[in-house]
């Protein structure tokens, strides 16, 4: 069964948009993905087909109703797959996760506007809290498009020879080395010689040397992270032999 | 002067896409901000029109070249907007970095395919790296979307009385605190008291604490930062009086 993807939205007609081109939209077209959406609405009891109504407590904007949410979301046919609505009190997504998610049958993807769920939506349902960033979106639609987009290219086939499999930016828990191509020399700028020197070794040595520089300078946080999973001094546990 | 968004991409059919409904999509129509695209492909020199090659040094995966990619971007009325690569290699992007894009007077977007660009770009031209997330996906036209949708909400006029503005999660440091609608019972499950006490005190005192719990338990990090912001001994400098 190819990786099928399910959105439960306010505005099915953002599905599948991007993913409807390129990558994507190519393996959509093949069938090495599905898509269906769920207008949540559309479970509404009301004759207004009310989805929301004003904060308990008081205070700007409007919440969705759990009850509303829980008969789209039981609607859909779980098969094994996750559910995982988009909030920014989830936790936040990692490649780790979408590698796990890209093995697995597929994603159940809730994507709330306005203020966000009613809460007892969580507790009365086995839901994933996933946030894409520490930014504020209009909803999760943004958020599930990139989360589904960070999973179709993983799918077998989809990238084909196109793919540098592990050798990506968070894959080893570091940013990926910096890329250069033709022309060799432009506005008097040179690619690095040892790029142009055919030894392979020096090539790889170089390249291990500036992603973990790079992600040294630029993401302190994962190479503390990265240099606790291997065993560095600075925070942790040894499991391995490998030395840098 | 409306917010003026200009894209670079290979896939400028991707855009306004979801940003062309709900909130985004009337703000659009009513001029509150701006939509440009430019194909970077036009500004291939050669009669395939190509804008990657192979990497050098070797390796999987395509390079857009500076070249082409430069020639783009100089093809843009820069305007005072910051240009903004999304790469993986990037930045994180935060709430603060949105709060201030969107108040200025837009932004250019630079989407990257394939295994990215030639890194003489970053050199040759004042470009922002940035990245949404700690996952890879297929071209930064999805993380385009997203940061876009982040700062539109936030235009004047835009979210109008459905805006809780800074009472949400990230403005201050803090995931926002749950809420909760009617039903008053739903599943068995009520309304915590105290959001149904009318006590206002009582409220916004329960509210605090559970940014606070919710913070400290699903985003240690951002409650480190907090802490340290906020002059807390966990990490530094205090500058303002506040108690907790």
């Amino acid at each position: 069964m190819p990786f099928a993807a399910t959105v439960l939205t306010l505005y099915p007609e953002m599905f599948p948009g991007p993913l409807g081109l390129s990558l994507a939209g190519r393996a959509l077209a093949r069938g090495d993905w599905s898509l269906e959406t769920v207008q949540i609405r559309d479970f509404a009891t009301d004759r207004h087909r009310t989805v929301d109504d004003t904060p308990a407590g008081g205070g700007a904007g409007m919440v969705l109703r759990a009850d509303v949410v829980a008969a789209a979301l039981d609607s859909v046919s779980g098969r094994g797959r996750p559910v995982l609505a988009l909030t920014p009190r989830g936790a936040p997504i990692t490649q780790a996760r979408i590698r796990a998610l890209a093995a697995g049958p597929g994603a159940i993807l809730l994507c709330g506007r306005f203020e966000g769920f009613d809460e007892r939506i969580f507790e009365a349902r086995a839901i994933e809290q996933v946030s894409l960033a520490d930014i504020v979106l209009s909803g999760g639609e943004p958020a599930a498009l990139a989360i589904l987009d960070a999973c179709i290219r993983l799918l077998p086939g989809v990238m084909g020879a196109a793919s540098s499999g592990a050798e990506e930016s968070f894959e080893e828990g570091l940013l990926e080395y910096p890329h250069y191509t033709r022309p060799v020399t432009w506005e008097g700028r040179t690619i690095p010689e040892v790029l142009r020197s055919g030894d392979h070794a020096r090539i790889a040595a170089w390249r291990k040397a500036r992603a973990e520089d790079d992600t040294r300078s630029r993401r302190p946080d994962l190479w503390e992270r990265h240099r606790g999973a291997r065993g560095q001094p600075a925070s942790g546990a040894r499991h391995d032999d490998e030395g840098h």
